[in-house]
């Protein structure tokens, strides 16, 4: 049987941390690492942040809008970040925020967890305005393969509260329904024991976050760091998932670049804060 | 002053119909057209819809996802069809549905919207799970360069109902708000007597759509043709803003390919159904 996603984040975890570290190359960013703002800057840019986070961090996330910015150059960087990061070891999660309807949605789902794309991936972030179930292909594909799927629920910037926030007619939100309806999808592994494929996003920084026990699968948290989020945080949003919550960090470390042994410094004292769980 | 995308558009209707056609190379139909699943069908594909479509279509819509399922090279063919189609004086809407936050957001905005972006388009459609606010990055671009955003509002798709026909505290369902939000920043555009920049998408399939007058911006209705939806279903949803509200037709007439000229009956066709108004 197919390994899970979750799975290979907790082992993952047990020898280098519950950390997402972000490859966020945005224009002030590039300028502060004393690079051009072009897809040679991109590409520099990730090749400092492969040499820094490839043999430490159990999860880095590119940030895809910051390779769309360069058209079809800056595809061309991704794939070969995406690729050598996977080679030596770390699980890639594509920060897309994809989101579409049956073959379109398909589309994007090959795109990005097909083992034969130049983008393949071991996990997306997709985004549900148009309904969860509008992303079952990507789902589908995700049990098919073993790679996973981290679906917005409750994001921590403050515009998202209007709606995210509002109810069904049982009073529940709009961010536990998602968190419910992936905790559906998970359920199956559950009784194998075992962590699921389909993840959520959820904010590091909210007050009244989504319940999360009984998901069964991975937990996203932006928010940490800069942001204000803590590891108390995270432990008291993630419960008893704190195993499968995996903290996003990315500007709190990319500060201390452009210096390859500055970064490792940032990452290694980040994740100390958060230990990964024995595997048995 | 910068001539608004709405103003663009009207324009366009006004000697070519108010149609939006898409350029859906997904794999059934790469196949049906008897092209290579891979880049060279996806290029060969790109440029028979261009020599079909960009002497007589208003809006064209690529639909991003079946270019980034091949990746960089996916793109490198996005990147020239949209160029080509823009050249020869079409519209060009890049289906996209991106949504993110803050400088992720306007990286997204400035890769789809900023003219120096190699993959700059009139328009681009994105996504308000994060909240209608954490849009403003591509709002901003637009004004600035009068191009066009497309906000999912109310989708054709079923599984979509569930979560965007939730109400807030006053009833009003989250598509209703998505349109409201997108009339707001239309305003400004209305006091000097000319339609705005920011569009919704609504579906033409809907039994109980948002209510559109007022919106003074540009309505993409998927839902034409193949799925059910009329020229009456049209006119009815849009109401007094039917002069703004572009039918999207993929299937139907991507089906009479690969010959370009039984594609360019199948176009004329289709826009003989939907026709702009003059303009003074």
């Amino acid at each position: 049987m197919t390994q899970t996603f979750g799975e290979n984040l907790l082992d993952a975890a047990s020898t280098r941390g519950r950390l997402c570290v972000g490859i966020d190359p945005h224009e002030s960013l590039l300028r502060a690492w004393g690079l051009p703002v072009d897809a040679t800057g991109l590409a520099e840019f990730s090749r400092i942040c492969v040499e820094a986070f490839a043999d430490t961090v159990a999860l880095v996330k590119p940030q895809v809008a910051f390779y769309e910015r360069f058209g079809s150059r800056g595809f061309a960087v991704l794939e070969e970040t995406i690729g050598t990061l996977r080679e030596r070891g770390c699980l890639v999660v594509s920060d897309a925020k994809r989101g579409d309807i049956g073959s379109t949605m398909a589309g994007y789902a090959t795109a990005w967890l097909d083992p034969g794309s130049p983008l393949s991936s071991d996990a997306v972030t997709v985004s549900p305005y148009l309904g969860f179930g509008s992303l079952q292909p990507v789902f589908d594909l995700a049990e098919e393969h073993g790679r996973g799927v981290f679906v917005l629920a409750a994001t921590s910037n403050p515009e998202a509260r209007v709606l995210q926030d509002q109810t069904d007619a049982s009073g529940v939100s709009i961010s536990q329904q998602i968190v419910n309806e992936a905790a559906a999808l998970n359920a199956p592994h559950l009784a194998q024991h075992r962590a699921g494929n389909i993840g959520v996003v959820v904010g590091a920084t909210l007050t009244d976050p989504p319940a999360l026990s009984g998901l069964n699968g991975a937990i996203l948290m932006p928010g940490v760091g800069t942001q204000g989020g803590t590891a108390q945080d995270v432990g008291t949003i993630a419960g008893d998932m704190a195993h499968l919550a995996f903290p996003n960090v990315s500007r709190a470390v990319l500060a201390q670049g452009p210096d390859v042994g500055n970064l490792r410094v940032a990452v290694s004292e980040t994740a100390a804060e958060f230990p990964g769980f024995p595997r048995s």
